[in-house]
């Protein structure tokens, strides 16, 4: 009795495998201080935990508020961002209406929209990862989507799409879902129109920066927007715990986390320049914490190359227009050499 | 952009007003003891917060598989049952097709329906909150539903529908989703349906036996619906500090909570001794964690009484079939003696 809908999909492959040095995920490289733990721990000592969370989450709203510079009336919570695009697919248009979702892109854009049974558009970028804006338009005449989903920076290509083409799509009709997961490490935003806009809304989540055990994504957007997912919304979506704990790390780690954060970011330099350095390796630009490369041999012989050194990837190359490419999150200064290492041996064994 | 059908919504409300005796959301009365509360905070410890939680719960799923005697791959877990019943109004039958819900019951079930524009087919219960088999029948007869919602008990009725019926619905086609979220009160169920059948699946939830903080729901169900219906979870929708303290308390908390819960039946059976001596007021046998009564008064009255002597209960008296009714949960001892009188009071206050 399981509709053939959901019969036909695909779910979302995590990674399970298991290495020493694991630069599959995009996680954050670093847990928080022993000090911060311990001011967790005794944090959730204190939950009463026979009882609901707060299903409004009202405190943690108003420190995550402060922390990413909008109001908490603006932000809608999610158990990650995967929830809040579960959400947009079901809420933004009829159901029966198509999802504008430039490709290759993350891909529970898609298995939300499949999940519905919602048709999908999707238009291939174009050789540089940007959105073909030409293909994009023709297609947006033809097929009508009114919700189009923007990873800004892209995951897995790591650049950002042309502010201007996603302005173009917009015009359009097509109501962007701009998912900022990455933002702290492109400092690139479509928030002021977030903010204004009744077509524009953006995605940022806790998982990049520190946070991937919580589940916290957001959704920043208008006042009414907000109001109206919001109804939606699973009453007690966020748990206890990850209110408490979030609430704990945002205001007594955040010097850390920029620290951090920025460590990461000349990480990912360094590894960009050491790759363009490996004969035969592609190395594309990135504003996110991860790069993606291209090696002369299938994809699947490096990943197990790698691995047999310890070190893990993700092999993204089933993804259109991704043949042969790979992608490696920025890790510890000493996590990206063993990679660099390990990259370079698995190419000269040829 | 936002869908008509969205913005016609009325959302789940949620209970945040502020008492010391909170009766009004059917938690289980007691917080752990202290030598397990410092062992969840010494696991907290341990969590690389920065990493994504296991997304297949494997560990969790053990354990809660011996808890609820079943094995891990009959289980699907959410993010309370409310993520769950999501899911099921998702993945049964297309999604123009009607759900069956019996009424008045638990709201999820409507909304996770209406949220995906789903047709409801709503059959009113009879006088003494069975399901009317007659009407129901007819009713599907008519508009075909393919999924059919059963508290078991019933919330806010207390009662356990006739299994005979729900069986005579069953063999219409309808695809039966038992929601046990009171099994623990009740000692009913349909588990062995659910392990045998293709058209049955029941829900358990750790909410309200002492975890409501945690969101851990439990679909339990045969292997290959389970498959099906894992498909379409988020895949990292079970947080890491949820999975952590959740297999700490199942595994070291098990006999304080099954000493809890048979107090909690007994304070029950003793509440609806009590409250059936105070004149005026019509207390209905439960086999929940809770009891809905009525009122000479309008409920709305009652509740206010109640909270000037500082004691919250749940207005249910806005579903159909139940004007001057309320309900309230079972609480420790001394909370239930304060409820008890504080009803006594504001009844003889008229």
């Amino acid at each position: 009795m399981i509709s053939e809908r959901i019969k036909s999909i695909s779910p979302y492959k995590t990674e399970v495998t298991k290495a020493s040095v694991r630069l599959s995920s995009n996680e954050f490289p670093y847990d928080f201080p022993e000090e911060i733990k311990q001011r967790v721990s005794e944090e959730i000592k204190k939950i009463p935990l026979n009882k609901y969370p707060d299903p409004t989450a009202e405190e943690l709203k108003e420190v995550l508020g402060e922390f990413f510079g909008v109001d908490p009336q603006n932000i809608v919570l999610g158990n990650g961002s995967d929830e809040l695009i579960y959400y947009l697919s079901i809420a933004i248009g009829e159901v029966y209406l198509p999802v504008y979702i430039p490709v290759p892109t993350f891909p529970m854009y898609e298995i939300s929209a499949k999940v519905l049974g919602r048709p999908v558009v999707n238009v291939p970028l174009e050789k540089d990862f940007d959105i073909n804006l030409e293909e994009s338009l023709k297609k947006i005449a033809e097929e009508k989507p009114v919700l189009g989903y923007f990873a800004y920076p892209n995951n897995p290509t790591g650049n950002l799409f042309s502010k201007r083409k996603i302005e173009k799509i917009r015009e359009k009709g097509v109501f962007c879902v701009i998912d900022e997961a990455y933002y702290h490490y492109s400092g690139e935003t479509f928030i002021e129109d977030a903010l204004t806009r009744e077509d524009t809304v953006i995605l940022r989540t806790l998982s990049k920066i520190g946070m991937a055990s919580l589940r916290i994504g957001l959704l920043i957007g208008r006042e009414d927007i907000v109001r109206e997912i919001d109804k939606i919304r699973l009453p007690f979506n966020i748990t206890y715990p990850s209110q408490v704990i979030a609430k704990v790390i945002l205001r007594e780690g955040k010097e850390f986390l920029e620290e951090k954060i920025k460590e990461v970011i000349r990480e990912r330099e360094r590894m960009y320049n050491s790759m363009k350095e490996i004969e035969g390796v592609e190395v594309f630009p990135s504003k996110a914490n991860f790069l993606l490369f291209r090696t002369p041999m299938p994809a699947k012989e490096i990943y197990r190359r790698l691995l047999n050194r310890d070190v893990l990837v993700r092999d993204v190359s089933y993804m259109p227009g991704l043949n042969r490419c790979l992608r490696v999150s920025v890790g510890k200064p000493e996590e990206n050499d063993k990679f660099l290492e390990a990259l370079y041996e698995s190419i000269k064994e040829v």
